[in-house]
């Protein structure tokens, strides 16, 4: 499995504006893309750094991920997402590593990413997403 | 304010072995340093990505703020560092667009960094380091 680096930090946001405007206007970082993912029930709006992206989760519905996640934790730091080169050799490697995944199969996240994550048991309380880039 | 890009993703850890473990040897990150920041009562380990890096922070004290956070929170992300190019500047414009910053003046952080907090109640909660490079 090759890890190519740090694609984007993942923000539980309830306000969109308020925290899209302190990425934007007080951090100035470049607006990338505005995207539902409905598979996940979320408005992804990603921020891009000069290296690493901030992408900011707003719920779509009461029972996704990150209505769940705020509801216990309030809103801030979801996810670090790490990109790798392959989807399949990451998701092998880490079975073969009894590292624990949510799922079995990658899916389609922001930008057309195929997505998996671990479970932050196998992490020490971290949720980590791992995504291969679409050609 | 010039921000460079995502220094490193700060996390809390409980214990230090099983947390680099997981980042060493799963993920493949290769090590940079293990150091003590008294200030801040953590000791600090340090792994480098292709971009950005990760932060593991073990507290050393009882009063610690990493020491509070795993209290309330459990281990996980404790916070988001950016690399600005003059943290003079950078503290002088957080304060003239009224963002709250933890302390007035920066403290030497990890790696000889001159560092500085902004108040998780400005960034939608998500507590973000601000942080010069030591030349």
């Amino acid at each position: 499995m090759k890890v190519i680096g740090i694609e984007h930090i993942g923000i539980a946001v309830t306000d969109l504006n308020s925290s899209a405007k302190f990425w934007k206007e007080v951090i100035g970082l470049k607006h990338l893309s505005l995207e539902d993912v409905d598979g996940q029930g979320v408005t992804t709006d990603i921020y891009q750094a000069d290296s690493g992206k901030i992408e900011l989760l707003l719920s779509k519905c009461p029972d996704s991920p990150i209505e769940k996640f705020i509801k216990k934790r309030g809103p801030g730091i979801h996810h670090i997402c790490l990109q790798v080169e392959n989807i399949d050799d990451a998701i092998r490697f880490m079975f073969e590593n009894k590292i624990k995944l949510i799922g079995k199969e990658p899916t389609i996240g922001a930008e057309g990413y195929k997505v998996i994550f671990i479970h932050p048991n196998s992490t020490g309380g971290v949720l980590v997403e791992l995504a291969e880039k679409p050609i």
